[in-house]
């Protein structure tokens, strides 16, 4: 196969990887607006997707590359210190950065510069490119009983977010239930535990600082 | 991105495309076995991959590059008269022309080349290169409650298949079942209807021969 073309990027309220979730649909709330490049602005390549609930990403992991296999990686859901084959986890450092991100089908918007997605339940950072849009098909795809691994072992939220309302009305009004929903996911690496520490997540425009003492994060400031 | 690398290959039981499922699950009883390019032969990079129950796998769609973009397709689900938007389907011709499964895992085989995945419920071809291997999450992937739309109109099976005691037997005893269910599936293009036309699937060494009339399938020989 020749090399991969980029048909859409995703734009999304992460400038940064901080605080991007770690799978898709974990923050139903996190919408993406998914724009097509000029070659794939063709509103015919949508006609039928409205019959879908979700929809597939196939995405590229940006700044992973290396041409060298590491078969092994340590999952931030694991704490940092064991170690899995790279083929059990959904890690980007693999052979092939390629992403898989199952995301909600809002709507699609026909636009003067061609057809939008709109999705919501991203996993990525702003810009993003896209590879390809599959339709989420349940008897294909959905396995309700299958274990999640290892991966099953952190998904409840697991912090109590304490955002004083001064510092949340800095951000768009329709930004902020999403905000704390992310916040709420914990998006210090799981090793850390230093309540003095001042983290920074880049999110809809504004830099959220924030510190975490046991099971409280508090919002100390929205720049 | 550069070139993608093929990690590995999967051996199948189709040497051609005709009468491999649709979709993957469809004929859970399908095996395939995964063995990876020398490269990739080192069994740390499967370490932990028996915690989960399923595997993303994607793959190429061999012999459908082409350099231009085709906006729509016609679904053989739809009788192959309608049109559908190339991203609201599965179909192979599509700019990146790479593949989603999802597949049981059966278990893992050390060999003196290397592990081996031993994966059911495939939808590929035998040889297929493979691109990636994940794990399956259900709390990430999992939505038995999405619609399938114009996918899900033609799920149930949908012949009733005779296939005479005598031509079954030359079939090995283990490939027996699963090629009974491979024919239930109807392997003809959804428009075609013509009980004189005789048919011939490829499957596991031998060429199934076959009539279709009305729901009835019936075997005529085994080649």
């Amino acid at each position: 196969m020749d090399k991969l073309k980029v048909i859409a990027h995703i734009h999304t309220d992460f400038p940064e990887k901080f605080g991007v979730p770690r799978q898709s649909g974990v923050v139903k709330s996190l919408t993406g607006r998914i724009v097509f490049e000029p070659e794939f602005r063709n509103s015919d390549a949508l006609k039928g997707i409205d019959e879908f609930d979700y929809l597939w990403l196939l995405w590229e992991f940006e700044g992973v590359a290396s041409d060298k296999f590491t078969a092994t990686v340590r999952p931030p859901r694991l704490g940092g210190n064991e170690t899995r084959g790279v083929f059990a986890t959904r890690s980007p450092f693999r052979p092939n950065p390629i992403g898989l991100s199952n995301v909600k089908l809002e709507r699609v918007e026909y636009t003067a510069d061609g057809p939008e997605i709109i999705v919501s339940g991203i996993d990525m950072r702003d810009n993003t490119p896209i590879f390809d849009i599959k339709p989420y098909l349940a008897y294909a795809d959905a396995h309700p009983e299958a274990s999640d691994g290892f991966a099953g072992t952190h998904i409840e939220e697991r912090l109590e977010v304490a955002f004083p309302s001064d510092l949340l009305s800095m951000l768009p009004a329709d930004k902020r239930e999403s905000a704390i929903d992310v916040l709420k996911q914990d998006p210090r690496p799981h090793y850390h535990d230093d309540p003095a520490r001042v983290y920074g997540v880049s999110f809809a425009g504004k830099n959220i600082k924030f510190q975490v003492n046991r099971n409280v994060l508090t919002v100390t400031a929205v720049e």
